[in-house]
């Protein structure tokens, strides 16, 4: 464990957000790995534990970090909850919301969704908070925080692991801590609406070749062009099809040109 | 391993929507646990291995699948493939969208929500299917698949854990899944509009008894709406607040009575 948290990277490219990640007394190591595995997956650097265990370098913390071991887990630091309440806006995580509103305290949770949606319009330092293996954070702990989030789950069993748990949260906030996704952008990758627009017109000329009801060309044209838009063709989807409705209007109208190229 | 699939719980009260989770040849034993405890956590009974380890009750399987070491692991079932693309609509997982635009197969992926969103309009059979810890689903099997699923992360570090994968998508499917949650009906629970007003009598009434500036009164009376409507205070809440803004308007009023009672 490193104490100089000044050499972790950023923790994402929103400016106005910043997270870190607080593991109070996490019983297993490999827990610790999880959690820190899923914080890179998702953006975040920062990871503070509370009276942790001893994180041997060959052992299940390192194994079950991944990527994770080469940054997240030699920079983690040591922390009280104390300190962490005092420097950040603290949203603690349980899997039961242990009050109704006939009691005072802790009332009400928020989902993981909930969570984002109201780190919208703050800027703020956010230091998302997670409770041992067992028994998650106790009532004090609880207390000391800002807001409690609760993961919606079955009601025949709600609790979740701590590190799925963990991984949850953080998918659902990556809007404030993943800058760049590894996924291509569907919307740039969609084929323009003109070459879309090519592939209608060779079905409806196909309609035309094959002698298509006449009373009918208007739906099946509709319907074609609400099937294709529902798919979002890429460009290469687009011109494949295309090149198909073209080459079969062609031997339509002359079959004998074709017969005599086999 | 029990092969009498017809002995799991049903999966969800979604009569619309049925789900089952098939590994394909998970390495650790561990991995196929922590999968079978998200599933219980999301109302999924149904586990359906391809060429599984051995699941020793006394081993990391059971060890890590919380609950679902009653149900779920000892129900689940051996199957190929092959068998599962027969049955059911399918959506692999992978990390990573192999693929763009400029190819052809296993194009275009969906994120989780885009898949729960996409599963809305159908009825169906719907196998989640997971790959290899180290390798995940190949080539091959992608392609036997119905749809890809893709799960959005850091750039830097997009492969999530598999049970973490498996996390994140049941999570996000657990509309179809999860009949009821473990949370207290928060609308349900907030106090009634009459309630709030008594809040807002008393609020005002203590800026009469304090000699509130006249002209303030107004726009502090109208912050103390915003404020607490934003709240959404319980009846509780509302009833203890209540109390406190009554008492304080007394004791203003009538010192010499409150003083006698100490």
């Amino acid at each position: 464990m490193n104490d100089d948290a000044a050499s972790t990277p950023t923790a994402g490219d929103d400016s106005d957000h910043e997270f870190v990640v607080v593991v109070v007394e996490p019983e297993t190591p490999g827990n610790v790995g999880t959690i820190a595995r899923a914080m890179k997956n998702f953006g975040i650097y920062d990871l503070r534990l509370v009276n942790p265990p001893p994180l041997d370098p060959d052992g299940e913390a390192y194994g079950f970090a991944g990527h994770a071991r080469e940054d997240v887990l030699p920079n983690a630091t040591e922390t009280t909850l104390e300190e962490v309440v005092e420097e950040f806006h603290t949203i603690g995580t349980t899997a039961v919301s242990h009050e109704d509103s006939t009691r005072h305290v802790r009332y009400p949770f928020k989902t993981p969704a909930e969570v984002a949606d109201s780190l919208e319009s703050v800027k703020t330092k956010t230091a998302l908070v997670f409770g041992r293996e067992g028994t998650g954070l106790d009532n004090e702990e609880l207390g000391m925080l800002d807001e409690v989030c609760c993961i919606p789950a079955d009601h025949r069993y709600p609790v979740l692991n701590l590190g799925q748990a963990a991984t949850i949260l953080m998918y659902e906030l990556r809007r404030f801590t993943v800058g760049e996704i590894q996924l291509p952008d569907v919307e740039r990758e969609r084929a323009s609406e003109a070459e879309i627009d090519v592939v209608y017109r060779f079905f409806d000329d196909l309609l035309d070749a094959i002698d298509y009801r006449e009373h009918k060309r208007v739906k099946t044209s509709q319907m074609m062009r609400r099937l294709v838009g529902r798919a979002h063709p890429t460009e290469r989807e687009a011109a494949t099809l295309t090149g198909v409705l073209r080459r079969a209007a062609e031997q339509v109208r002359n079959p004998e040109r074709f017969r005599d190229d086999d």
